[in-house]
């Protein structure tokens, strides 16, 4: 097809996203090109060991270890990030803006700590910056709420935006293994990071559940500021009690607009196993949007990996080269931070809860944590104590008992300091734990 | 907030979604003026009967019987277009593209009729024509088909895109009640038009499928080309027996390239239980798009109503006021009809089946049917035959027994040609149906 080139493309990375892009734009060059009205021209690739084979063919750009190379060509106007870690992303993505380039990142933890002033500085620049790929991979939700829930005001957002705890949750059931065992396994997978502290504790989904707060409800929350509860407590034999009461356990980000107040929390969550909420499996995401007028959309599908994220990226490459993305960045620029809704303090969250137990099978145990919850105004709703614990980690030991509640509806508040207390029982075996319902 | 005043907007029609749009034009005025950089202005509506109340304000415009109020206003750039059938909407949108006014429809027939003339006429005078509204109410998949999606090649659809028949399917199996009396609540709910054909043979579903079709697959069908079925022929025991088997019947719009050819059909389908499609209750949608960077996708929520269309609508208009659909149409002309596939022949669809007959309770009978499917070379994967059916429209009728096979996979030909040749034998009784399985 003869189509003029467009705008040249630099590649600041090229590992497992970074390779997903540059198949795309070759693969589907004729299609991409038809699509923004010209050429797609990748001219450089910026990495940190040139010589790497990546699997991908380089031979027509520059292959350097330096962003200068992109600086020094002045048709690479487009440069595509996908680095993670915050330095040297922040120094590069700000060199680049300032140099008159417009900006594609699919780091989510920068636009955490770093978003508003990069968005701040691409606007005074007149720049673009895209990210589309930082939240839920291939689920085009950033775009969603950017754009085609434009006409609504957003009430909630539902979500699994942490594929690797998915991931882990949902084996742990389907064969009956311990989460240790589980991780080994992600982790040989390349599901999970070597170190995998920022899936399994939450902070992951809560960095992504706080860019899209920021962009729905146009307030700014910080990471100390919400719940957030990893899945790095939960026990097999939680999930198989969760199944048995007809509930899956989903780490959850939550988000809800509630008489003026934003509730914010990332936890594992009983959901009914019915929900559509419960089917997602694997590494999969989900979304789901509450706005006043479109009710509740829902979106699902492949939250990471190499090519559903390269989607993502392709998706922000041809919104640039069409000159969409620049209009819809100047929309979310004179839409931001419009009206800043106060937070709800994390004890003030209002639920009902699953709390589990491991204690010692002896005469008052329940009653005296009953008679604590009691104490705190917590009703319950239904018990069931168990001698035995059907799952390896705690078979047949002797002695010692299983004890599940769930509690009618209460507050993280009055929950904590219950727990408090119980937590000085002598009666206690074990672990305990404790997670919210969902609505 | 102070923005400069943007494109007048005109509405022609204003009933259920026209009436949704005005209302989110007034209480989200300074939303969208945030959004598009410019206010938006509502300067006339034209509707049949401007006597008659429409639940909204329009003080602040121009009420009229006649699109010449429309033509005759240099300041009413865009129009938004929210009345059904063919005339006069062809000719009015025609005079509107014609007269250099961009124009935004939910007139999913008349794109499938006149759709590709108008898109042509649309280019050619350099104007817009949006249609987000057209298909799945409240779900974005033009604008994710259109631009999320644009670095895949697409490689199935899988939809609900009927709300009334899935609203009546729901509603049958929750409520063990018949197809009559379910239809009836859904006139009288609103859900279903006093004609309901279009609605519950299939055809509205179909008209939707072949508009994504064109827009994924790049290829023009017609509706004489597709296997199309309504449930108008389910009765609530085919339904009940699904469940019991474990599946749902739901009217399942699909579209998939096998082999470089495209397999289109519209059907009421058996969908197992367990999956998100079956979960998609009342007059809900869903639509699930496989592309091969993006993996599967899948998008649910209201596909129907005045507040989901409505918000399709906004969107639309907020795309147009901001300079980003006149892109993203430019596009679609620059992509439309790239690669024509060709079709499958629905003969040689090939799934497995679910069939149903009622038959005469008497020797030989399952022997007949098995012979004759056996002489097509269908070969049986199960066998139930009931003596008496649980539902009221046949229950305990004496002699007549209920008898489901599910077939191993074979084609739609070689299931005709057994259907055939079954028709003609004594021993059926009452009504028989053949449904696919979901793969």
């Amino acid at each position: 097809m003869n189509q003029p080139s467009g705008p040249g493309i630099a590649l600041i990375g090229c590992g497992t996203v970074g390779s997903g892009v540059v198949q795309i734009l070759q693969e589907s060059a004729d299609l991409l090109a038809a699509r923004c009205g010209r050429r797609l021209t990748l001219r450089h690739v910026v990495v940190r060991d040139p010589s790497k084979d990546r699997g991908v063919d380089l031979s027509g750009c520059s292959v350097s270890t330096d962003i200068q190379a992109i600086l020094d060509d002045p048709e690479s106007q487009l440069v595509v990030h996908v680095v993670g870690g915050i330095e040297p992303a922040l120094s590069d993505i700000t060199r680049l803006l300032k140099s008159g380039r417009d900006v594609i990142t699919a780091n989510k933890a920068l636009l955490y700590e770093h978003g508003e002033e990069l968005f701040e500085l691409a606007g005074s620049l007149g720049r673009t910056l895209c990210f589309e790929a930082a939240v839920a991979g291939g689920i085009p939700i950033i775009s969603t709420v950017n754009s085609a829930l434009t006409g609504n005001r957003i009430r909630s957002l539902e979500a699994i935006l942490n594929g690797t705890s998915n991931f882990i949750l949902t084996r742990m059931l389907n064969e009956r293994q311990p989460y240790a065992e589980v991780l080994a396994e992600a982790q040989r997978l390349g599901y999970a990071e070597e170190d995998p502290a920022m899936d399994v504790d939450g902070t992951d989904a809560a960095q992504k559940l706080i860019l899209l707060t920021r962009l729905a409800f146009g307030t700014n929350v910080r990471m100390d500021q919400i719940v957030r509860q990893g899945i790095d407590q939960i026990e097999l034999l939680d999930l198989l009690v969760a199944q048995e009461l007809g509930y899956r356990i989903k780490l959850l980000a939550t988000t809800r607009l509630k008489d003026g107040r934003l509730e914010v929390s990332v936890q594992p969550t009983m959901v009914k196993a019915h929900r559509s909420l419960s089917m997602t499996s694997g590494a999969d995401n989900y979304v789901a949007v509450e706005g006043d007028a479109v009710g509740r959309l829902t979106l699902s599908g492949a939250g990471a990996g190499r090519m559903p994220t390269a989607s993502a990226v392709i998706a922000d490459i041809v919104d640039c080269a069409s000159g969409r993305a620049q209009l819809t960045f100047q929309s979310l620029l004179r839409t931001r931070g419009g009206q800043q809704h106060d937070l709800l303090p994390a004890e003030e969250l209002s639920r009902r809860y699953y709390l589990r137990f491991m204690v010692a099978d002896q005469p008052h145990v329940l009653a005296d944590i009953a008679h604590i919850l009691g104490g705190h105004n917590i009703s319950i709703g239904s018990v069931r104590q168990d001698e035995t614990a059907e799952t390896a980690e705690t078979a047949d030991t002797p002695g010692i008992a299983r004890l599940v509640i769930l509690t009618h509806r209460t507050t993280e508040g009055q929950l904590r300091a219950a727990d408090a207390e119980i937590s000085q029982l002598n009666c206690l075996r074990g672990t305990r734990i404790r997670l919210p319902l969902a609505d």
